[in-house]
């Protein structure tokens, strides 16, 4: 076994041994535990970094909060960091009406240049920082929100208050580098992968409801789905 | 508008006038173009590598291949593959019994070191390598395929021909850096962000067929999920 499997192999075992929050030991200890260079251990703790295992607090590291798993479902983020035992919280960053390009106007379902509401919001859980969620809405269906609705909460609770039921989506996913901006919002670094989201959801009418692009840091969250044989 | 950000819309306006396998302008040509320095050009490149909007080849760099979009079902690869136009291929690497671990034993429904018939393969498109999947089987289900199965083939017409057929699947997906083995056989480095996959399926009794772990190019591929308000 090569000596970079190795390690990886007793860095796991000593994280089954150990629970979040708990001091994970420094570089140089685990060298000298390991008898292996430091280069060697250094590569895997950045492979546990990317992974979620363990994070930097201070000057040292520690065991990480479990990734939140979130199901790939018509229900909003709350329902899923609810359903893992998690808190959800939203800070809001950016709340402006924008004028729709030819893209957002047809995914919308209006015409080019028509008000679209944007909704930038960063996404916790526990008050750590998850995501990173720019949400797309017509100004003509939703444009009540800028009276009614607080971003620190659910929008999707808010859609359906409205009477609006979700019908269908299509989501996207795929892996990223943070832009500095980004990753500046989510605490983290360029050099960190993220998973990208992009979803379009429809009502029951099939009458489109919003285009949302969303960042989740990849340290910190996985997605989730339950297939059967009608997909 | 930060320049950063500047830049990046000039190349995106660039690249939609181009198609795939167009040489895209070098570093030095796109700063002096647009004004701006070196290192600003180069971080926008970057970006595109990662996002698989261009790609090196030899000296130079092209405008890549649109990402194959692999959509979240109970059907395999191959159809996937072949729903985008592309040709599917796979390349055998390891195909060896193994002794199954608690877990693993566990998700296939036998006992602790019993037989696993373990299969990797580099998946291609086109001849592309896009991913490197992992395929645990029971032995005691499918060890038959030591005789019949053609390794470069779909794995789940296979099964099918057994007379099983796919009822339900569990599907985890998460970002992270290739090992230096795996970004080796996918052509790719350690610093460029995977999409890993883990899939458990079951037949329509409930039974386990296979566990999955997969590690797609994240420059190459994306998931796509239907959501419709029955899940």
């Amino acid at each position: 076994m090569s000596k970079p499997h190795a390690i990886r192999t007793e860095l796991d075992g000593l994280l089954d041994g150990l629970v979040e929050g708990d001091p994970f030991p420094p570089e140089r200890e685990l060298a000298t535990r390991f008898g292996v260079a430091r280069e060697t251990v250094r590569q895997a703790l950045h492979e546990l970094l990317v992974e979620g295992r363990i994070e930097r607090r201070g000057r040292g590291t520690v065991v990480s909060t479990p990734k939140l798993v979130q199901p790939l479902s018509l229900k909003s983020y709350t329902e899923g960091a609810l359903r893992m035992g998690r808190k959800p919280g939203r800070l809001l960053v950016t709340w402006e009406d924008v004028a729709a390009s030819a893209d957002l106007a047809e995914a919308l379902g209006i015409a080019e240049g028509d008000a679209a509401m944007h909704l930038e919001r960063v996404l916790l859980a526990d008050g750590q920082k998850i995501g990173l969620e720019s949400t797309y809405l017509p100004v003509a269906r939703f444009g009540g929100f800028r009276e009614t609705f607080d971003p620190t909460t659910s929008l999707y609770a808010a859609v359906r208050a409205t009477g609006v039921h979700f019908g269908s989506a299509v989501e996207r996913i795929e892996t990223v580098l943070a832009a500095p901006r980004e990753a500046a919002l989510l605490e983290s670094t360029t050099a960190m992968p993220m998973l990208r989201l992009h979803r379009r959801s429809l009502d029951i009418e099939g009458g489109p409801i919003e285009v949302v692009r969303a960042l989740y840091r990849g340290d910190r969250v996985a997605f989730e789905a339950s297939l059967t044989d009608r997909d």
